[in-house]
């Protein structure tokens, strides 16, 4: 079937990027040694600030957020350094995979995809590491696999009761401008994020946002290092240059996402995502179906993991949606394939691209045989209804 | 409360455009008098056909469609000339002011707003015409300020009935490219049509598709005529170019959106917008709310007018809708205002626009303190379950 | 040769559009009816207002500028009254047909198409109209299709040493925005413009800019009209709205367009197009080749037309410059096809694309045969050199 | 000065992208893991193989050149390998001391910055290499600090007549899709190159073609990698996919980049960028200007570095010509700053941007005090003018 209309582009990201920054990104690209990209660059550098809550640098990759993974290892840890890393889905376990191909050594604690890092377990792996051989723990704030938002605050705090000074690495890759976030307030060292989920742009930037003590840490960090190296964008990135080539057009794009989470403000950007994640989870469970987030703590606000009953494939689902109702689900990645569908409702969105969405997962669920109930959609109308 | 994600446009025109289209026209404009041009102009000319069912010349104007209404009874009429209307809603009523305006007697036959032409009346009047004075019957195919479709077929047999040899100008403005339409076939004398509805373009190209006979009465026609004169503009047409400068930009966007008619078949196109009305139906009944269209055989595929209870005020509704949920609907125009408000479901459109619409609109009554029952979005979704 | 680079639209008009007016126009259209629109449509009448020169209202068609010309005429006139032409050009020739057509009698002055027009010439007509049956006089402030443009303040002067009542309607198609121009200090009754010259977008809108004398004229003025009738338009426009539906897209293009010409500064435009054009002209002479304006009073600053030697085609040189060099340039128009081509340095231009497209007439002329001295693009570039 | 019309972006690299591929990326962006996103991926890969003039694999990384650089050391070395570099400019300095960073030992031959790799040197060093400890040569094919492009088929004949199995690495980031380049043909083992020279894009993508024998070499090879790793893109690739989200909208881009080469047809391409070299040439020759490349073999095709008289500053002509002619020239970089500024004459350009450029730099050079004969852009002119 020819699709018509607007693509529903529901997974959790990329995300439907605002036409206002597909425009910007139009621009003709410019002299990235020149005084009008000096000016672009610090003014997105300040810019970015607020959003990750820092006051710190933040170091800007023309790269995917994988890449600012491998950053936030190379800069700070040496070969054979032990990190501790939990098992809280697909891309928890790719980064500490990551890490061990890097040559770091790798303490993953198992998990069962539902549930987010438990800060006591936290605490306690620390206290038993007396020598402190650990030096970092690796956090995926939000499961973009699962839909499970860890608690930063708490993790900080499990640190610290442990009395630990391994370094806190964070991924909000899927929920920097979605979920509240605070690298300074809440002691993060290095927080790793992305363009293109709640900064509402295409893939191709990727970000380290970096404490004091992560930038100590990098002095003697001995992980061979180049194109990912902090210090000369630092530097370079003081007078708003880069000491490569930068993606000068997803740089314009980026502006412009500024400015518009500036103009909802933080506040009301957090809080449109929570809302939307409850009206999804009303949905759901409309439906008769499970939030694969096993925790009332930890939904994400920006993405919900949805479990389709046994005997059913999730995607042939997402087939079906995506044939009949031209909209994209996210798929079940690893141990979750074929249990598991994603609707993300993060980025650019509204109340009525969210009832279509669900409308469609609705429709999609009926038409591939899945049972439900097809009461969800109201469930997440009364809940929108109430502003 | 800053707007977020895209704004849905569900007035009954302009429509939401398609970002190809948008993007077509964004391409640098060029010299009209140029080969490039004659080429782009050419395929346009050839691509319209089938749309507006015509191997006739086709005019095209930069200019709105108003301009268009003018353009069809300046070039076949002459002053003093009676013409024939019929008050289906706003807009017939407006074309035939404009009639008056030009210096044309106009016998206005009186209407509701809630039914389209009736044959049988039409046939009665020219019958009783018996000296052939009447010159032109004009006829809004689909009224936009109602949603009520003209039945074009009848009302041509009807003027065949009565033997009279009136041309037959009718406008499509709201219906081409959305419901089935057959210049040819359905011996039309003068189409009128614009940019902004079903094919899916900004405002500000209109159209004439004009039948051999229109076309002699032109030669004889009296009424002044300079820029909308078809003579230079046809003579000139067949060769790619235009008297006069050309909306080129407008043109590129055009032949993109042709494309895409084409792409998805007029047969899919129509029945889109058909299943689409009737789902919006649906919507308005379960609500319990009436629909302003009062014959079965009348409803609009691309718009449904919705009539509110009384006490309460169509646009206290919509401007409850703009405000929460970023939609523009229609609003009631003329003697129809505050009363009704309208929703187009027409152009680059599809399933999940439509539940989003609908669900805003449900919303939005609630809102507004019209009494409804929540069950309209339902009622919708289980017709478009049905493939 | 399959053309590379950007293409050198060095027509006088349409103008090569900024990219930023064209990203302005690729935002997706609005509710016409709307609050987000009745803002930028204010904003847009007044950012007009200084271009034109006028505190008074100015109406905003969307349609091309041939539709402004027949706009001027039928708002102001009667059928039978006289209006005095001057035979300027083509343009002007144009105009005159169009007043015939509407039903006026003209009285048209005949000129060599090197000159504007004489205000002694026009002060004797005048004069000797004792009965003041001519009821308007028909300027064309810049010639398109010759690069002479009359002095208007002096034609000012001519009407009012005659003491005659007739209106003043002054066509500014390509001058507006490119030289200057005072609607209310010189004393103009109509000024007539279109959107893709000095204001830089593509076709697509034209204006009439309005005296207090012009507006009562219309109130009496029995030229039939519906479409063009400015009464109507002025009142929706009080509020920010169109009494039919607008060119919403162009309008976007126009707000950026306003934004440019205000950050460069008007006498800054106007300054650089008369540099661009004193550089252009000692190319032509460079060249060996004439300027087709015949009096230094009238040089237009913003196109330039060149008489090619007797034997030679001025369409075989532009066909080789298109071919060999991406460049479109303007055709002779009506007595001067074959003998003249017109250079246009107007809109959104700068010293190198000038110093590109004198540079490609120059190959042109050689590569076509035509004999000249390959020494006027550093003429040209001597010129500019002086900053 | 606010600059008016189109900037004229000419650094060598990021080049004037063509406005074709602008609207190109604006498109939404799609589900990277759903089929349409398999189509786009595949036919750009395919795509590129003619560009490079390779029938093997090519990876595509969204990271900036320097990423593509870090690849072809870390996918091919062990920690410890010996390479031979050549110090023909800037960026094979910055190269060489990447790999230096990454923990390889590094002969750096000296070099004057104004010839290529020499073959014979080469030849001799590889022959005294005994022991085939030199794991790798790396080249960088056209010097984009001085414009001064590397023999590669010389560069292969050398390391054959020597005997020696090092791989041969080489970057082509300034010279790919401007000048002759044959991966296969020429026998190199890894190809690094850029989106935003040749390829017309915006920065943001970079390259990696492979010969089976660096294949071969990944698979022992030693030095850590993780996002740079060939292995499961190429694995990815072969559905369509990516290991990590791909820059979507860039690679839009590419797809019409490509369709753009296609048509031109790259000998048309190759051919296109000589000349223009050659005219710039006899510019700088005809101004009484030394070009930086000592050396006729070795003409870059895609810039040309200037010599400023002693005593002038390089930076002060292009801050001139940025400032008064809104044109962007390239700096002198490294041991070359203030003496040398730099022409970029590649991607999507014409004659007579070329010209427009010229006249820029000539005009520029006079305003800044540079003693010059003014007549360089005459002598270009007449290169230009045979076709």
């Amino acid at each position: 079937m020819t699709p018509t209309g607007r693509h529903f582009l529901q997974i959790p990201g990329p995300t439907n990027t605002p036409d206002r920054v597909l425009r910007a990104m139009a621009a003709p690209t410019i002299d990235h040694r020149g005084p009008e990209f000096a000016e672009l660059a610090l003014g997105v550098m300040e810019g970015l600030q607020p959003v990750f809550g820092t006051s710190q640098p933040i170091v800007i990759y023309p790269a995917s957020g994988t890449g600012a993974w491998e950053a936030a290892l190379v800069n700070t840890l040496s070969p054979g350094d032990r990190v501790l890393c939990f098992e809280t889905g697909h891309f928890a376990t790719l980064w500490q995979e990551m890490a061990r191909r890097l040559g770091l050594e790798v303490d993953f604690v198992p998990g069962d995809w539902r549930h987010g890092v438990d800060p006591q377990q936290l605490t306690e792996k620390l206290a038993a590491d007396t020598g402190h051989e650990i030096k970092a723990v690796q956090v995926v704030h939000n499961e973009t696999s699962t839909g499970v938002t860890s608690r930063i605050p708490e993790i900080r705090e499990a640190i610290d009761r442990a009395g630990h000074p391994a370094l806190l690495l964070v991924d909000t890759i899927s929920s920097l401008a979605s979920i509240e976030y605070r690298h300074d307030a809440w002691g993060v060292d290095v927080t790793v994020a992305g363009s293109q989920k709640g900064l509402m742009l295409p893939p191709g930037l990727s970000f380290n946002a970096i404490s004091p003590k992560a930038l100590r840490a990098s002095q003697t960090a001995r992980l061979r290092r180049s194109f990912w190296d902090w210090q000369p964008i630092i530097e370079a990135g003081r007078r708003g240059f880069f000491p490569y080539t930068p993606a000068t057009n997803l740089l314009y794009g980026l502006r412009e996402a500024l400015r518009m989470l500036d103009e909802e403000g933080l506040p009301q950007v957090y809080a449109r995502h929570r809302r939307h994640a409850e009206a999804t989870r009303l949905a759901v469970r409309g439906w008769g179906l499970e939030v694969l987030c096993a925790d009332e703590r930890e939904h994400s606000a920006s993405l919900t993991g949805v479990l389709v009953p046994a005997g059913h494939d999730a995607d042939k689902v997402r087939a079906v949606v995506l044939d009949r109702y031209n909209m994209s689900l996210g798929t079940g990645l690893g141990k979750l394939a074929g249990r598991v569908f994603r609707i993300g409702h993060l980025g650019d969105f509204n109340d009525l691209m969210l009832a279509g969405t669900l409308a469609g997962v609705q429709m999609g669920l009926v038409a591939a045989g899945v049972p439900i109930d097809p009461t969800g959609v109201n469930a997440a109308l009364e809940r929108l209804q109430r502003s």
